[in-house]
């Protein structure tokens, strides 16, 4: 039987051959993959657009590139590993000794056997990227080098899904999309937001729910360039990143601090017996910089398992698919469920009954949520919500005030409504 | 020589034998007994009336009850202890299998020797509580029920006593008459109320003090109706129950958390060296859920020894008058003269000298507390009061920043406003 | 070599012989020869001017005193030590006993071998402070009593020095100058303001720096009189004190409490890596009392080493040049000079490219920090001063939220200030 855990990392390993970076096919072929599962519109935004401090840049694309030593043997392949070229190299077709190749050669001497990964997205040059213990056991000579890419007029690629909700009201889920062959640092993303779309749409949400697969920096700057005009709209944000390692979850929250996805995300957390780690927001990461950039300052945090550039394989050939693994994939698209659950439910009510307690039990109230072993904790949410309906607290506020899970918190209210002692 | 403390648990014994409930001659009785010692205005509320979002419900009276085994001897006896009949049952006569009787009784299997509490306002019903025990030992057979109840139209009863202060603003000490047999639940409150009152009553104070003899929930509830247009008058407010068990005292903070109440209590607590603990707002315990309702939200906050619901005592045949002392009702009752001190003498001052310091010892300031061993202490408390009397900050500010006692920063506030440094 | 801390211990030496006082030639002369190292405009104000709620006291100075014992030795000399006459005294030229005469001598039981330092400003008396020890040896008989001293119509003095700036914001420095022979408390605040003066001048700063040696409480407050209508340019302020015993430094915060200079001086001593210790305002100790009452309540703090009356040696003879050292005034000497760094650099911009990240590669800002050990740590720099610059945070705000040093943040604002990315 697949699970969504294997699903999403069959999706992975399917994407993870494709040579992504900020622009090119290799990201097209990435939607066109996520499209089989929910449709995406993709957007082709010319290169030169302005987009708020920004210029889109050049397309890159490359078919292949290698380095044969003296014996004509390759010993840098591109087409083993897309992480052997260093993103953004120009063209080049040329025989230099190994003492001149050397200065376009990358590797990770304290980590020999993992070859890194390396980009020059805004300064014109070229290079490979292998392991150390290659570099060392080259033998001196003459070096034919190739690499066959383009640099040229072109444009940046993404994509964007959205289930309609309800309301207007939007709450992003953003993940990069330009590493080439990296797992958890790209794909796992890609892999959870992709199922965590699937799933909403089986039920019309309240709010309207947008997923980006975008280039990293350059392609958030380049939406919110675009969407510039209707970013109030976006009431709460995920950027998903590093999703599938065995470490624990890491919420960063947003530069707010206490957006309502900062305490939707802990509320979750602290909740559900997760082993996890919350942090302040800091400008460095993934796209949350772009998010909470003093002019948007919108209520986006980022969730990742073990943060950015916090494990040894990060950036490396190490960072690959066995790296991310079905259940750490499945557990973080269930937090995001559980916070998704969370902003759907969470209302800001008005008791209309405020002045001494309604009477619950002329209403039938008490009996509505009887006969269920949480029947006092059922009650006091009830109490709770009455209490702190006041139009100052929403619901989570009464379930971190009272202590009490959210669900239970959320159905009281839901009662509560119906029976016309609350209004929104 | 009787002790206050003697004084209070007399009135306990007193009161213990009376049938009450949240209507009924049992209040109407309990009223009379306090009304000895203070003078008490009973207001009746006529069955049907309309309360906030409730109903004043039928009268409640009793006579008799008793349940007579196949032999005819009384097995469960109202005359021995009102706990026998569930508060509130209609009248019954009848005889009935002990199988068909079974259904009506109510035990505490794992407290078999203890008979509970119950009651059934709002549902018409009939019942007996007993011992487990008792009802382990009771034969098959024809058993004769009779409950003497009347359950109609008639009143609810409640008391107040005011002791008029020099302003209109008000403070409120609240306790619940609606219990039977019970003594720390119900009649050690109701018996530290009383003293307090009386103690007051000795020397006309600044608030006017409003003291609240009501049955719970359904009481709070019709005085609040019928009162809704004069609690801005109230600043400040006190529920007390559990008033006399061995336990250490327990604040419970109203909503706002730091309403004056709550400062002072908090201020006499830390201050006291009495062992005690302080617990935020819940909406659920005594009418601090009433006074504490979002649309009323008052600075009413609750004083117990073991809090509601925290022994095994409670709502048993155990809460009896040995479970309450003469020493935990005097350590309540000084509590709260201590806590009233406070807020007698709690001013939000403006230093009419505001720029510099003044010349405390051209008017003679630092001599007038001299001669006393806190002399240094008292002179701080002048420094303090002078910088912090800007009109944003009461005395109680005062002794919590500068972590003076509360009486010596009040001294030395009245030299300074004698001196006429201060304004109010 | 002479030192920093040399210059300032010699200036101690030089000035601890000096009767100072509140009024009088001491202070007149201490402020001649602070000034032959910064220029002092020296201000004489009249006895009987009214300042605030005080009145300029008469003006005191004293030539000679002693008392002989009976067989005509001098058992206490004015010239010996000025500390063994009571500040203030009244002339006294007298024949008396033993006995009489005791109730005119202070002494340190506990501290035997000690001069007490006392005067009595506000109450006309006279009296002689000695040695305990000195006391018990005294024998019977007639003492000849002589204080050659004037209480009369004068003025109170007080020096000021201008570091002008580019603006008329004023950051202020006070230290008091009214005690005679006390090193700690009086002579080595002088020292340190006096060459935090010097160093300031050799550059023009950004602010302007004002200099106050004052005697204390009366001098401030006639400071405050005289400048009540310009205290709203003080942008921020010390009260230098206990400047140079062994103990480590303490800062006593303004009573905002998160003042300006309050940030600026944990800032410093919590990066600073020295042993500190900071305390809340409290309204005793220096002339941070007068600053800090409620009308003026300017964001003046406190900065010590071993605080106000902390050392046993404090208020007595044990005060003198050995009890401070060169080295802990140039250590309170270098502290204060980084928080003056700090408050020059602290300003508020505004990220005029607020609107996601600014492309800071294009500007060569990466570069412009590159080829340091800490390029990784001025990016960082860069992007939190972008982050946060949205006019409600200053720089020392961007170097709590980060956590990086004030410096490293400083230099990243100016970077971005010159490649026109913020504004003032």
């Amino acid at each position: 039987m697949t699970t969504v855990g294997d699903e999403m990392h069959a999706l992975v390993e399917r994407l993870y051959p494709l040579c992504r970076s900020i622009t090119g096919d290799g990201v097209r072929r990435t939607l066109e993959i996520v499209g089989e599962t929910i449709p995406l519109q993709v957007h082709e935004v010319p290169t030169g657009t302005e987009v708020l401090d920004w210029t889109v840049p050049k397309e890159w694309n490359i078919r292949d590139a290698y380095v044969k030593d003296p014996s004509g043997a390759k010993v840098i392949d591109f087409a083993e590993s897309n992480l052997h070229v260093v993103g953004y190299s120009v063209p080049v077709s040329a025989t230099m000794s190994l003492d001149e190749l050397r200065g376009h050669l990358h590797t990770l001497p304290a980590q020999p056997d993992l070859v890194p990964y390396r980009t020059s997205y805004y300064r014109e040059t070229w290079g490979f990227c292998l392991r150390e213990n290659t570099l060392a056991a080259l033998p001196g000579g003459q070096y034919e080098v190739l690499i066959d890419s383009t640099l040229a007029d072109g444009h940046l690629t993404y994509g964007e899904h959205v289930v309609e909700g309800e309301v207007a009201d939007e709450v992003l889920i953003s993940c990069h999309v330009c590493h080439p062959s990296l797992a958890n640092d790209n794909l796992a993303g890609i892999a959870v937001a992709t199922r965590l779309a699937a799933r909403l749409a089986e039920n019309r949400p309240h709010f309207t729910y947008r997923f980006l697969f975008m280039p990293g920096t350059i392609g958030a700057i380049t939406w919110l360039a675009l969407n510039r005009h209707r970013v109030d709209r976006v009431r709460a944000g995920l950027v998903l990143a590093c999703a599938g390692d065995s470490g624990a979850l890491t919420y960063k929250r947003s530069r707010r601090g206490d957006a309502e996805i900062d305490r939707a995300v802990e509320q979750v957390l602290r909740t559900s017996g997760r082993e996890h780690t919350v942090i302040d927001f800091s400008p460095y990461g993934y796209d949350e910089r772009q998010f909470c950039s003093p002019g948007f300052n919108l209520g986006v945090g980022s969730l990742t398992r073990t943060p950015y550039a916090g494990y040894p394989e990060y950036h490396t050939s190490g960072d690959n698919p066995d790296f991310v693994s079905p259940e750490a994939m499945t557990d973080t698209l269930e937090t995001c469920w559980e916070v998704l659950r969370v902003l759907e439910a969470n209302r800001r009510y008005t008791n209309l009954s405020p002045y001494g307690e309604p009477q619950l039990g002329r209403r039938g109230l008490y009996g509505s949520l009887g006969g269920r072993s949480d029947t006092q904790q059922a009650q006091m949410a009830m109490l709770w919500v009455l209490n702190l309906s006041d139009g100052d607290h929403d619901l989570l506020d009464v379930a971190e005030r009272s202590g009490l899970p959210f669900p239970l918190v959320a159905e009281a209210a839901a009662a509560l409504h119906d029976a016309g002692l609350l209004k929104e």
